[in-house]
């Protein structure tokens, strides 16, 4: 497959891309993407032949892995079906993927407004949180990532606009648990839990209760950190929402379908919001698909009076198609058995080694197929490798982690001063082993920027 | 095909849609979806083999029609290929795809920032707008539809919210020409032209020039009335927006993208924007896409810095190889000539026919394969035929139109007191004309409820 006619394809990739191509979250003259030729389970590879074990899922949202050809066949086969309808129309698989995410969501919650991905999930969230109790303002933590849009329906000029555009409408941070960086002086998961218990109520206190929507919570946090709540926290987190009729929004965007070896990862811990967002793993982003997940109370303020939202993609064949027979083959193949066995007896375990030997493991985390390793210059001060939110030089020492994986074969998913380990909920207990190998010797790199 | 399975599919798809989808824009114990089994070109069939002429192409973004064999197999190939792939990577189709639209594109625009749909696309417009101008304020214009995100950024609690979230950020609204229900008093197109812009100064000078970020106007105004801006108006914009180191960012969501008879709405005009926002017709909502289009000034902002804006499906292959296909498919076809020749030579003769014949016709307007028939009670005080934003029995009316042309065979876009005749640019000129003829004799229904 090497030569002459693959090189020039990848040229050709890399000079559409470089002319015409605007990336996100980059500085555009700084992009150089790799050409990618193809993908198969938990392997991409590039027109050189060069192999990635995937240890990103790209952004997380690969759960099933790439090329899988259950749900390949899906789409193929809807496309030639009817590759879109309307969303006043009815569709099969829209109903049927609504119907299977429904019965696997937990409590009553048991109707699906579906989006394009997560943010416009997460918008929709809000807007029914905030007409269903009549309060202007959202909580959400510090330390979480909820998307990224935030302006298109103050731009509208017509009567769609009204009932989404409010001055009052506010968002207010807390600080959730986060043991190793405890924004509360804990001294352990059982305090840290209690003490950030205490602090959202003083929040909601302060805040107003009377004037705040929703609370939302990534159930396990994920870009910023995969921050598994300590036991309770959730709980305390429904409870104190109860008290003052305030609605509990579970952002399952990235921990959602699997990742955290259930269907939902706030399964774990029982509790049932009143709504939960995804993406991502719904289908693997095979196809855009996203949404919001809501029972009766909240469908009861929308029966008789127009939800005022929507969107011409909403419950989109395509991705309904996809979804479905993802969820199928979740279960045909015990994929979610797989995340929860190779998660304990795999990477926790080895992830716990890695943490004995390097000097620049501060702290490692998580559960299933989502874990973090967070690597710090000195672990007495927990002084993060490269300074919070740093860019250029300052991240170096990130980037020759990264680059020492790359140059083995591992695509890893770095953030700050952490990599990630997310690969495929599919992945085998050898390629994840082979992936950790990797990571093993790529923290050789990261110890030399220790002050050890 | 017809019988007792395909009843039961269709009972069987209608409960899962009651039971488990949640609708956009809709009162939801209202909604009563008809189960779509399959559609092909124009037309589009339900269970029981009652088939639709498709006058709305879905939500006027069917442009190639439904099931076009040459899209739906790049689909086909690219799912087996390499469904999705991460936006830090290289894809040869996203590459191919940024690569002709830029082609296709008006003066300098030669980059695409590829998002999942029309409101992201906005969204992302006039975040690199105000990012570029340093300008807290966008302006857009009454009777205008710019998508309905408005929220997710001011939840996320990373630093990807910091450059997103300004309490300064503004959008002020101002009224576009509109001939018909002129705001100015105007007699004439050419008045109607002069007076908008001259109202569009005003606004721009006491809300501030040194405020405004970016005037975003709909090349053509969609849904809210398929308004064509008279001769000198987009150019008149154009104008002032230098004068003033204003960007003019095009919405061509809906009219871009062939619907116009143009590659692009604005080319009408020869004006070129600094930024063009386009999803549905770009590859026909096969896949759900949508993107920035912006030229070198745009993109030197963000060189050396980053972007702070991104999405985890940017430039997603699967809806890239169908926005490959589809503009092939376009030129192969000869599909922009088409809709030029069928607009003028059919469309046009024929509204201006019904507007002779029927009480109900206030107006006829437009252009290409977009259309709207404006209908009223009375042609001499232009009430309309159903009050502004009117549900209900207040709509019955309208709801009577649509119902008579259901009942034989074409599905309408109605919106307010007027239907759009919006078909797919591939339509011929017999479905043209058969599709007319229903819309004319369901004129009759609402000519009884005219006063006359």
């Amino acid at each position: 497959m090497a030569g002459d006619l693959d090189t020039a394809a990848a040229d050709q990739v890399r000079a559409d891309d470089r002319a015409h191509v605007f990336h996100s979250w980059s500085a555009q003259a700084h992009v150089d993407a790799i050409p990618i030729a193809g993908g198969s389970g938990s392997y991409f590879w590039d027109y050189e032949g060069k192999r990635y074990l995937d240890f990103s899922s790209q952004l997380v949202n690969l759960n099933i892995g790439h090329g899988h050809p259950k749900v390949v066949q899906a789409i193929q086969e809807q496309a030639a079906r009817l590759a879109t309808i309307a969303p006043a129309l009815g569709s099969d698989v829209r109903g049927e993927a609504a119907r299977m995410i429904a019965e696997r969501a937990p409590g009553d919650l048991d109707r699906v407004f579906f989006t394009n991905g997560g943010a416009d999930a997460n918008e929709h969230a809000i807007r029914m949180a905030r007409l269903q109790t009549g309060r202007p303002t959202v909580l959400s933590a510090y330390r979480s990532y909820h998307g990224a849009t935030g302006g298109a329906i103050a731009l509208t000029g017509d009567p769609r606009r009204w009932a989404n555009e409010s001055t009052g409408q506010s968002v207010a941070h807390f600080f959730g648990p986060y043991a190793y960086r405890s924004a509360f002086h804990s001294d352990s998961e059982e305090q840290e839990s209690e003490r950030a218990l205490q602090h959202l109520r003083d929040v909601v206190q302060l805040q107003g209760p009377d004037t705040i929507a929703a609370i939302i919570q990534e159930s396990v946090v994920g870009t910023n950190g995969i921050l598994v709540p300590p036991p309770g926290y959730l709980q305390g987190v429904r409870e104190l929402c109860d008290e003052y009729g305030i609605l509990l929004i579970a952002d399952e965007v990235m921990a959602g379908f699997g990742r955290c070896g259930e269907w939902f990862a706030i399964q774990h811990w029982d509790v049932v919001p009143d709504l939960i967002t995804f993406a991502k793993g719904v289908n693997s982003g095979y196809v855009p698909l996203g949404g919001v997940i809501l029972g009766p109370r909240t469908y009861e303020r929308f029966a008789d009076r127009p939800y005022p939202g929507g969107l011409t993609y909403s419950g989109h064949p395509l991705g309904c198609a996809a979804a479905v027979a993802s969820m199928k083959a979740f279960e045909d193949e015990g994929i979610l058995d797989n995340v929860r066995k190779l998660g304990e007896t795999v990477v926790e375990p080895r992830l716990q080694q890695l943490k004995d030997k390097h000097a620049s493991v501060g702290e490692v985390r998580g559960l299933g197929m989502f874990w973090a390793i967070e690597l710090v210059k000195d672990r007495q001060t927990r002084e993060p490798l490269v300074p919070f939110n740093a860019s250029g030089e300052a991240a170096a020492p990130m980037g020759a982690f990264a680059a020492a994986c790359k140059k083995e074969g591992l695509w890893p998913f770095t953030h700050m001063n952490r990599t990630h380990v997310v690969p495929p909920c599919t992945i085998s207990e050898d390629e994840l082993t082979a992936g950790l190998d990797i990571i093993d010797a790529a923290l050789d790199v990261a110890d030399q920027h220790t002050a050890g």
